[in-house]
Order: structure tokens, then sequence, then C-alpha cells
């Protein structure tokens, strides 16, 4: 089962906000449908918004709309993960040089899942049979088309018959972690332990975490952002010794600023006051819920890209 | 409205399980019925259990038990937090010099105030006009008889005039920051934002967090243990060069031991996955919920206590 994918001129969105509890797939008609999707978090992840970003501009070709004009909507759609501003020029420039939107689309949603899984073999080299280790958020194969960055790596070493164990952060507010990345890991048949965020340093602490991949949203000059809580992982994985990864592929990397001048999300503040249908503070609170962090470049150990392991830049 | 109270010979305890949604107080008859609310959380925080657990020496000292075996039991019902041992050897000691367990609980429940008091003003000089103060859990009037350790620093500096603005971690799994501490500010008027436990490090990256201050629930050598999260906290603080401060009534202290060696409470699974009655996590997962941290002492800048500022132990 893949994070999208392309039908009779619609794309098909696997509805993350209602995992794991039910499996279903929203049906794009029109672009406006796949910035809804963007925006609502039916789909997430750095990789899956830019190939369904890349779909979005294909279903405003076909409805003959002014691409031009659909790019500059798309983009707006979410602030932070570069790959979705990539997608979408990407396309243009395709276009430019003759080619359908949908073709190209249709080749990054198959690029995808080789970048993944080069990525993942180039990963596993730096975990060892035995390795616990934890991630933060979702960066497998429901951030991706398929396969996954950071989830990818493990993957990838399991499949070198590594025994692996994961904990995943259960990364709130949205709970990606507790609820796509042990999904995920439970499919893979591959060990798995959850945990509150605010737990990871006390692992480390306590020695139990061998180390840390997590995936990225941009990686630019001076560090990565990704999402909130991976700094204070970083900072926990710096201080006890435990290398920091961020596994991401190259359409992530933003080299020409600096990782302080991302624009980091301001999300809704219910994501904060509500866990589902349940009220957690009381009535009239103010919230501020940033979605993403900046990591600092020293708190890095690689980037594990399809080009090999990188230092930050 | 005070945490707990004693009335006809029976202690009343507030139910912080069902804050903020209702305010009701449990009224325990027996001893086992002080168990039964220290072990579900109805009454929590070092301070607060401490007194809770006198008051049970007292129930049991009126219906005739034997009180040094009552002593063990009640120390058993949580591990990590060293009031509730104190406070039963307290009683235990008072009897043997042929007071009542009553009268001792009664005086460590006065006492309880007065020293939160006299403390909150030893940290009031640490606090400056427009300071915003990030909190951890609650270390309110909620975890004390009344008025608070962390947060009684805060009330003391706006008694003082200064104009503060705290910022609360939602503190999962239990989310007494976002249930307990928010309240606490909002009943008191003092301007408070709710964030995700794992923002934290974002905001004092971003300068907007001028000083930490926590409770603790041991204090002993080589640093303080607090609620699960504080270690992340701690990190973030050192590294953005934001002031932590622990504040804890000297009863918290246990300088006999290494905080090493305290041992850390592991709750039931189902804090984590479960918020309220919405499951979060799928079916089968497995969880590991350590309740509280170790803070070394280098990451602590101060401990507030009723007798000054004191450098850790």
């Amino acid at each position: 089962m893949k994070t999208l994918y392309w039908k009779d001129n619609h794309l098909f969105i696997r509805d993350q906000t209602k995992l794991p509890a039910e499996v279903t797939y929203f049906e794009c008609e029109t672009y406006q449908d796949v910035i809804h999707t963007i925006k609502t978090l039916m789909v997430r992840g750095a990789p899956a918004i830019g190939v369904a970003a890349a779909f979005g501009m294909a279903l405003a070709e076909l409805a003959g709309e002014d691409l031009e004009k659909v790019a500059e909507e798309i983009k707006a759609a979410r602030p932070t993960a570069v790959n979705l501003f990539w997608a979408v020029d990407r396309v243009l420039d395709a276009k430019s040089k003759g080619k359908s939107a949908l073709d190209e689309a249709l080749l990054m949603f198959d690029e995808d899942i080789q970048t993944n899984k080069t990525l993942g073999k180039y990963g596993a080299q730096v975990v060892e049979d035995g390795d616990t280790i934890l991630t933060h958020c979702n960066a497998g194969a429901l951030a991706c088309v398929d396969y996954g960055t950071a989830l990818g790596v493990i993957r990838a070493a399991v499949e070198e018959g590594k025994n692996i164990s994961v904990v995943c952060d259960e990364t709130r507010p949205v709970c990606q972690g507790a609820r796509l990345s042990v999904f995920e890991m439970q499919e893979e048949g591959i060990p798995v332990k959850l945990i509150v965020d605010s737990a990871a340093g006390r692992l480390m602490q306590e020695g139990k975490i061998d180390k840390v991949i997590v995936g990225a949203d941009r990686v630019a000059r001076g560090g990565a952002a990704n999402k909130i809580g991976s700094l204070m992982v970083a900072l926990a994985a710096k201080r006890f010794n435990v290398p920091f990864y961020v596994a991401a592929p190259k359409s992530t990397f933003d080299e020409g600023i600096s990782i302080y001048d991302v624009e980091i999300e301001e999300r809704d503040p219910d994501e904060v006051l509500y866990f589902g249908d349940c009220r957690v503070a009381p009535e009239g609170t103010e919230v501020e819920n940033p979605a993403f962090d900046i990591i600092p470049s020293d708190l890095i150990t690689g980037i594990i890209t399809e080009d090999g392991i990188l230092d930050p830049i």
C-alpha cells in the first residue's frame, strides 16, 4: 500500500489523519483537493508532499489551468518543507521543456522509491546488528511514496539481516510517531516501543539508545529543519554521545539559504488543546504551536542521502 | 481551595485526575484510601503526597492500626518522591516522643504553606520584571497544600509587583502542565501559554524564555529527580544559556544517596497509549513509561529552598 497513487486521472491519497484506526484513500479530482490534503496533513512528510504537489500540477494541467498561477497556490500550502517548492518548480521546468506535468509527476513518483532505497542502503552502513534506534515523528513510507527515509534506513538494515529495535517518540501534537511510525514498524515485524517525547533523554541517559535517525523538511546552511522536538532529541544525543543522523533525499537540500531563514510553520492551537476529541487544557488557553525545529549542524553526526552520508552544510 | 484538608476526622483530597473539567474532593476514611489517592495520582506532587501520607498515618492511628506496619504500606505507594518517606518517618518519630500522628500531620499541613511562601520569596529574588518563565509539570499549589514551589516563586514575584509571563509544557503523559499549571495561572490572572513538551527547546532557541523553574521529587548527591522531560528541558536551557532553577523544600533533600540510586517509577503503559478516552497508538503497542528524570547538577543553576538558594549537592 502506497502513500499515494495515480489512477483514472485522479490522485488517491491515503488519509493519514485517520491512521491507524482507519485505512482510507481520499480521491483528489482537482489541484485544490491536493492543497487541501497537504494543509490538513492527510498527506505529510517532505518527500510525500513533494510528489503530491507534482500530481496537483498534473491535475491542473488536465483541467487546463494556468500552471504558473497554480504553482504559487500549491507552494503556499505549507511553508517549511522545501520539497514542495522543489517539486512544483521541477514540473514547471519540465513543462518548459515540452514534457507533460503528468509524465514528470509519474517519474518523480518512481524516483522517490528508488531514492529511498539507495539512501537506505547507505544509511544501513552506520547501523550495527543489535542496535536500538530512536526516531522522532514519521520519516517512513508514509512520509514518502514508499519505503521511507529514516525508517527506510531501518528497513534496509533489517533486509541485510541485522537485528534492530526501534523506539518511537509519540511526537505531539499530531502523534505521527505513535500513530504512523509504530504502525509501520509493527507491519514490518520490527520490534518497536513507544515513549512520550520527553522520555527520549532518560532513555539515552540510561544507555538504551544506540543511534538516533530522523528525517528532515529542509537541509540548509547551518543545520536542518525537522519536526518540533528534534532539537531537544539532538541535544540529548549530544550530551549522551549517541550518534544523531538526519536521513533526507537531496530534494530536501536548499543550499542557498541559512537554516535560520527557513519559515517555521505555526499551526492551529487546537492540535495542542485537543487529542482526538479529548480536550486537554482549560477553556481560553493560549497556545504556541511551532511545527518544526531547527537542528544546528554541530548536533548532526551525518546526513544520510541517496549520494552517501554527507556532512551538514 | 486547598489541595487537601482535614475535617470530621477524615481527609479530603481534591481529585486532580478530574481537573480542570471537574472540581471534586475525594473523602479518605482510611489510610488505604489515602494510598489509593496517591497511587492513582488524585493527589500528586512531592510536598502534597508527603502531607497526605502524614494524614494517612493519622487515619491509621484513629483506627487503632499498627503504625509501624502502616508506615511501610504507605511508603510503598510511590517510589521516587522522598517526601513520602520523610513525612511518614516524621510522624513515627513524633509518636515515639508522645505526640499524636494527627497533631504532627496538622503541623506539617501548616508548615507546608509557610515553607512555600518563604521559598517563594527567596526565589522571587532571581526573577526579574518582564521575565517569561518556563515550567514543566505542576509544582504549584496543587502539588503542595497550597501556594506551590516553582509556581510559588512566580506567585511571590507577581505579589512583589513584577510582570511575569509563564509558559507551561503540557507534560505528557498525564498532562499536569496543561491541566493543572495552566489552570492555576489562569486562576491567578497571570498570563500563560501552553506548548507541547518538545517545543521548549525551540522557544529557548528563539530567546523567548528568560528562566526555567521546575519542582523536584528528590534532591540528592549529583542532581535532582523531577517529572520526566525535565532533563531535556535542562539540556536545552544549558545550550541556550537560560538559567535553570529547581524549587524544592528541604523535605525533598536526601543528602545520603546519589541521585542515580533513586528508584525511578515506571508507570502504566495506558497513560501513554490513551489520552483521556482517546486511544493514540495501534493495538499491541509496547510502551516504556518512566515517570521521572534525573537532572545532573551541572545543568542546575540553583536550588530554591526555604533556607535560600542553594548550590546543587
